[in-house]
């Protein structure tokens, strides 16, 4: 036996599964299978090869696997990306028999939060939310030190937080969320709309194509008007967003990261916390830290959740 | 010994002890007292005088008191509104010594939140909001069975959400709080500014006195035009951040209660639901119930969690 554990990501295309040392976050070792589309038995059939890859003699006690979907207590309630998975999946129970040891299951944006809790920027902080600004924005709330999964899988859904009331549409079919300001498909959306009735730089570069954060980054360098706009809007979004949900749940930090704010860094952190207004709770209630880079962040997290099970 | 505990409700003003049967919320007895001026340690000898009073044979083996400010681990962290409390108190620790007996310490508003998760419209139901909609907009938040606290004591600050972006002021200093336009005292500011251009049926009444929740609705059915109008602001912005906390946080039920709940009823309560956008979620993912009208619900509630410490 070992102290390493194994963490698998597992996303609609692909399965990334990693050797992981739940102290250090160190990850070694790499296996990875195409995401079957014959549904939930081969999904774990494939999950059980790259467990069988990494650790040939059956020496990992625990496997944690995060997921493209709300859990709760271990049973995966939807997985829209993964074809065929059309119904509440009992994923922990069925791993850990098929595995033959401690699993672990995990929403794969809240087990990327849990990395940041406990190896990354929220270390040695136990309430905070982890927000991920990429095609869309997500989150993970670790309170009291613990993830919270919510009765329905859903907490740290923080993309679909209203910050415009009756504002942009949102791919959800809501209207006004903070991912229709903030991420990266609500940015270039809006884009295409205002493009149509005066040229920005930021669709002459993307084109019909799908918008990267260095696109964004490089239309803002060059002063592009309606690029600066969209992203004072963004800021504002997560500035307003953000503090409301650290004044009500009460959260000392919240950290920040994914490619947006890979990209354009501290000085775009440093925006968003001038725009926080926490009223008579005082500015610096909140602290924004940006997340650190873990190497599969996806993975390690499940990891992390792993070896939890095993204490 | 009994099974009957003590419930205190500390207010700025007086101080209300109930013995209070925590398995049905029955309040019985009834000791008030002014709140002393003299700071802490006469706050506390009029607490003990209350218990004194109400349990004189020292049978109650818990005392629980709501207060009105921050607390975390039993210690409150501020209490503007009581005079000479200038500093955080080990409230929990002093009155446990001072009576003898278990004592617990809880926010106000939150041990208004435990009762209605034990015994009001929150029973059965293990995560929920419950908001309090007066002069100001409070809440306390139930996660997993338990009230939370936070780590500074804030946790459930709802009126401090923000609705509008740079908007209303709000009485704590920030902008476009929740408060400021749910709060009789956000409603009734905006209604003084906007007669000054244009006289409205609610300031006609109210004049230079404090307005109440039975004129609101008497300016809303007499059709009055302003009062219509800071009304369905106040419908969207709780409609706004309900939906935000209920999504990012998981929540399946919210509960309402305080004076303008009560006074305009399911009717309000229904709009505010309509107004709901949760997008993808579903409409259906947050039930809106209105607080049981619980007798005294601060001290029930901190009587509750006192009977919590016995088990």
């Amino acid at each position: 036996m070992t102290t390493t554990v194994i963490g698998v990501d597992l996303g609609g295309t692909k399965i990334l599964s990693r050797l992981v040392d739940p102290i250090t976050g160190a990850a070694s070792g790499r296996a990875k299978t195409a995401t079957p589309s014959t549904g939930i038995d081969g999904v774990i059939e494939a999950i059980a090869g790259t467990v069988d890859t990494l650790d040939p003699d059956g020496e990992v006690a625990a496997v944690g696997v995060g997921v493209p979907g709300p859990v709760r207590d271990g049973v995966v309630l939807r997985c829209p990306n993964i074809a065929g998975w059309d119904r509440p999946v009992e994923l922990r129970a069925r791993l850990a028999e098929r595995l033959g040891r401690a699993a672990v299951v995990a929403n794969d944006v809240n087990a990327g939060a849990a990395a940041e809790h406990r190896l990354g920027a929220g270390r040695g902080v136990d309430d905070l939310l982890a927000v991920f600004v990429g095609t869309g924005v997500g989150g993970g709330l670790v309170l009291d030190g613990a993830l919270r999964d919510g009765p329905r899988g859903l907490a740290g859904e923080f993309g679909h937080l209203t910050v415009v009331p009756d504002g942009r549409p949102c791919g959800c079919g809501g209207r006004g969320h903070l991912e229709a300001y903030a991420g990266k498909a609500g940015i270039v959306a809006e884009a295409r709309r205002r493009h149509a009735e005066s040229p920005n730089a930021l669709i002459e570069m993307v084109q019909d194509g799908s918008m990267k954060s260095r696109h964004l980054a490089k239309a803002m360098e060059q002063g592009d008007e309606t690029t600066l706009e969209l992203l004072d809007e963004a800021t504002t979004a997560l500035a307003v967003g953000i503090g409301s949900i650290a004044t009500v749940v009460d959260l000392p930090l919240v950290v920040l990261g994914g490619g947006i704010v890979d990209k354009l860094g501290e000085p775009w952190v440093a925006q968003i916390a001038d725009r926080l207004d926490l009223g008579g709770f005082g500015a610096d209630v909140v602290d924004l830290a940006i997340a650190h880079r873990l190497d599969d962040a996806g993975s390690v997290g499940a990891a992390v959740l792993a070896a939890d099970a095993l204490v």
